[in-house]
C-alpha cells in the first residue's frame, strides 16, 4: 500500500461511522482456514469488515447501549489514536521516546488537579501518576507496591530472601464482597491471601468490618498489608466508607488503594468532590479515562503517593536499556487527553441527568418495578416486584425481561445478581444518548415487562 | 467536534507522515501547569503536536533507525487501528463483542499454520493462541499456567491451600544470563525463584546446564517447574538449544516456554523453519507481530498446547459477566492481520539481506572492527578492535563512537554490554530502509570511528 492508496483508504475510513445478532461460531464459517497467500486489494478487506466483522460487533458506541459501563470513543480520541499509530513509539524509557515519557506525568498532573487530588499525588514530589491498561492492572501493581513496602520492613529487621518469600505467603489483602474480581486475581498471581469482607445494607464496606477482620487475621499469625476501597462498585456503583476504613488502619503499615474505575470520572464535577475526603487519605487511587471520559481503550489513570515502592516492586533492568537520561521506572504510554474539562463536566452531568430521568419513570410504576439500589453516578438498578399473582418469581421475570430487551436489538442492558436478587442495570454513557433514547428505552421496557407478565398471571 | 470537523481533521492527519534532539524536562517548559479549562480549536492542538510533541519523538519509523529492535507500523495497520478506535469494543467475553472474540483464534490459527507450528497449538484441540500486550506478559502468564499445572498435582496428592502457598515459594524457573529480564520480573511478581544459567560461547543455553541446575535444586528441596528458551536474545539474537533443553526435562513436569519475541517473525520464511524442531517440543511459544511484522504495538502472539492451565491460572468470574455464550477464558483483543504472508516474507528477507550488507562492510576493516557476535536474523553486533597504539580501551572507543553516531541525528543504534565487552548493535527493521540507508550508515560509522580514533592515538 503506497502513500496515495493509504490517503484514499484513510479518507474512506474517516467517512464511516457504524451500528450483533450472530450465533457463537459464526465467523469461522465465513473466513478461510488459512491466511490468503497473495495480497488482497483493500476493497476485499473493506468488504470483509462490512459483511463479516461489523455484523458481529456489539456496539458499545450506540446511544442505546445501557449495559455494563460506558466505553466510548470520541473524535479527538480517534485522531490521537491515528497519530499514536503513525508514531508507534515505544516509551519504555526516556531515550526511547522523550515526548511520550514526559507528556504522561504532565497530563496526569493536569488530571490530578482537575479532579482535586491531594498534592501528595503530583509528580513534583514523591508521588505521581502513571497510565495503566486497566483498573485491574492498577490493583495488581499497587498490591505489588504494598508488598514491597511491607517486605522492606522485614528485610530491615534482618529477614533473608527465603524468610521474605515465606512471610509473603502470610500477607492478607482486603476488599468487600462487592470489590471487583481483580483483587482475587491479583492475590492469586502474587500468592498472597485475600478476603472478601461483608458489606452493609448499602453494599458499602465499613471501617469496623475491616478492623475486625484485621484483628482476627493478626491473631492467627497473618499479616494484613493491603485494603482496596471502591468508589462505584461494578454491580451497584456503591461507595465504600473510605474515611472509616482509613481510620481503621491508621497507625498500621497497611496500604489503602481506592478503585474508582468507573465513578472516578465524576470527580471532574464539583458536586462529586465530597468523595475526595476519603480518597485523599489513600496511598493510591485509580480511575479509567476509557470508561466514562471518552478516551479510547486503554487508559486507566493511577496515582500513588510514593512512587518508590511501585518502581522497586517492578524494576529489573538490562544493559541494553541503560542510558544517561533514564531514571523513570513508571510504565509510560501515549494517549489523548485533549478534551477540555468543561466538556467533560457537561458529559458527566448529562449521563447523571439521563439516569435520573430513567429512575423517575421507574418510580411511576411502583407495583411493577422495585429500585434495587438507588441511582448512583449514572447507574440505576431495578427488578420486577414479586407478586403472588404471578406464576414466576421476581428473579425469573427480571431475567426473562432483560433477555427480551437485549434480544430486541433496540437496547442493551446488563443483568446481574446481588444477594440472591436478579437485577437489571441501566447505565447510559454514549455521548449520542439523548432524552429521546431514554424515553424509548423505558417505553420498550414497559411493553416487554407487561407482555411477559401477561403470560405469567395465575389463571 | 462534529462529523464534518472530524472528517476534515482526519484528512489532515492522514496527509502527514513525519521524521529527538531534546533535553530531559523539555516538555514541562512548553506546556501549562493545568489543563485548559475551555475547549481549544483543533488548529491549536495540531500546532502543539507539531511544535512540542514531534520534536521530542524518537522516530522508530525512520529508515535510519538501527537501534534496539524494529517496531514498525504500516498503512494497513494504521487503517485497522482507526477501525479499532472507532468500534472501541471491549472483548472480555463473547457477548461483549462476538466478532472480536471469534476473529482472534481464527487469525492465530492462520499464523500458527503460516509459521509452521505443530497442530497441538491450534485452537480446534486443547491448545490455542491468544494475543498478549508483550512477550513479557506472555512469560508471566505462561509461568502462572506452569505454576497452576504443578500445584494441581500437589493438590491431587492432598495438599491444602496453606501447603500449596508454601510449596509455591519453592518453585524454580530457569532461563539463561541472556534471557529477557521479564523472567526475573515474573518470578518477583509471583514470589517464585528464578535462575539465570550460564550460556556457552555462542550465548546459547545448553541442555546439560539446565539438567545440572535442576538436579542441584531438587537436591536442595526445591521444585523446578518452568524453563524459558529464547530464539533471538535481546543482545545478540542468540538461539538457545531447545532440543537439548527439551531432552533435559523429558519425563519431568517442567513447562517449556519459548520466547521468540523478535526472531519468531522470521518463521514466515522457509529458510528459518529449521528452528521449529525445538519450538514444537515446547508447551508454549510467543513472538511479537509488533516487532518485525509491521503490526502496531501491542500485538504479541502466544500459543499454548493446553489452554486449560492458562485459563484456570487466571480465571475469576463475576455475576455481571456471566452469559450463556461465555466459556472462553482467553484474553481477547482486536488487531489487524491483513498483511499477506508473501509481503511478510519479502520484508523479513530484505532486513536479513541489509544486515548481511552491513556485516560485509564491517569485514572489510578487520583492523578496526570486530564482529562481536555473528549476524543472526537481522542483527549484527560489533565493537572496536583493541589496539595498544590507542590511548583508550576498546570499550571506551566503542561507547564514544556509538554516542557520536546517535548524537549526529542521522542514525540510531544501540549500545549494550556482553561479558564485559561494550558492543554496538545494528538492527534494521523499517520498511523504508534501503541499501542506500545502510551504505550511508556505514560511511558515517567509518567517518566517526576514524575521527574518534585519530584523537586516541598514542603520541
Amino acid at each position: 500500500m503506497d502513500v496515495e492508496e493509504f490517503r484514499k483508504r484513510g479518507y474512506e475510513t474517516i467517512d464511516r461511522i457504524f451500528s450483533s445478532r450472530v450465533e457463537p461460531g459464526y465467523l469461522k464459517l465465513l473466513l478461510p482456514e488459512k491466511a490468503p497467500e497473495e495480497p488482497e486489494p483493500w476493497e476485499a478487506i473493506q468488504s470483509d469488515i462490512e459483511t463479516k466483522i461489523i455484523p458481529g460487533i456489539t456496539h458499545w458506541q450506540s446511544p442505546n447501549f445501557f449495559a455494563l459501563y460506558p466505553a466510548n470513543s470520541s473524535f479527538p480520541s480517534i485522531l490521537a489514536g491515528m497519530y499514536s499509530d503513525m508514531f508507534n513509539v515505544i516509551g519504555f524509557n526516556w531515550s526511547s521516546s522523550p515526548a511520550c515519557t514526559e507528556l504522561e506525568p504532565i497530563v496526569l498532573d493536569w488530571m490530578a488537579k482537575l479532579i482535586g487530588l491531594d498534592p501528595k499525588f503530583y509528580s513534583n514530589g514523591k508521588g505521581g501518576g502513571v497510565i495503566q491498561a486497566s483498573a485491574s492492572e492498577a490493583t495488581l501493581v499497587t498490591l505489588l507496591a504494598a508488598r514491597h513496602r511491607i517486605l522492606e520492613e522485614y528485610k530491615e529487621k534482618g529477614a533473608n530472601e527465603e524468610e521474605l518469600r515465606s512471610i509473603s505467603t502470610r500477607l492478607v489483602a482486603y476488599g468487600s464482597d462487592q470489590t471487583h474480581s481483580c483483587l482475587k486475581k491479583a492475590a492469586k498471581i502474587t500468592n498472597t491471601l485475600d478476603r472478601a469482607l461483608p458489606t452493609d445494607h448499602n453494599f458499602s464496606l465499613r471501617g469496623v468490618t475491616v478492623k475486625q477482620a484485621i484483628e482476627k487475621d493478626i491473631a492467627n499469625g497473618l499479616i494484613p498489608f493491603y485494603v482496596v476501597g471502591t468508589i462505584g462498585t461494578t454491580d451497584s456503583a456503591a461507595i465504600d466508607k473510605l474515611t472509616e476504613i482509613a481510620n481503621a488502619i491508621k497507625g498500621t503499615k497497611i496500604w489503602l488503594h481506592v478503585d474508582a474505575a468507573y465513578a472516578g470520572a465524576a470527580l471532574v464535577c464539583p458536586e462529586f468532590k465530597y468523595l475526595l475526603k476519603g480518597i485523599n487519605r489513600a496511598d493510591s487511587f485509580d480511575f479509567n479515562m476509557h470508561k466514562w471520559l471518552l478516551a479510547n481503550f486503554e487508559c486507566s489513570c493511577l496515582w500513588i503517593n510514593n512512587r518508590y515502592h511501585l518502581i522497586n516492586a517492578l524494576s529489573v533492568s538490562q544493559d541494553i536499556l541503560k542510558n544517561p537520561a533514564s531514571d523513570s521506572g513508571l510504565v509510560i504510554d501515549y494517549k489523548d487527553w485533549e478534551i477540555p474539562p468543561k466538556g467533560l463536566r457537561e458529559h458527566i452531568r448529562k449521563m447523571v441527568r439521563l439516569t435520573r430521568q430513567f429512575h423517575n419513570k421507574l418510580l411511576r410504576y411502583p407495583d411493577l418495578f422495585v429500585i434495587s439500589t438507588p441511582p448512583k453516578f449514572a447507574l440505576v438498578n431495578f427488578h420486577i416486584k414479586p407478586n403472588n399473582i404471578f406464576t414466576k418469581s421476581s428473579n425469573e421475570l427480571t431475567e426473562i425481561i432483560c433477555d427480551r430487551l437485549n434480544e430486541s436489538g433496540k437496547v442493551l442492558l446488563s443483568l446481574t445478581k446481588m444477594r440472591g436478587q436478579s437485577i437489571i442495570r441501566f447505565s447510559p454513557g454514549s455521548p449520542l444518548t439523548t432524552e429521546k433514547h431514554v424515553d424509548s428505552a423505558f417505553e420498550l421496557l414497559l411493553n416487554v415487562a407487561e407482555g411477559v407478565i401477561a403470560y405469567s398471571l395465575k389463571n
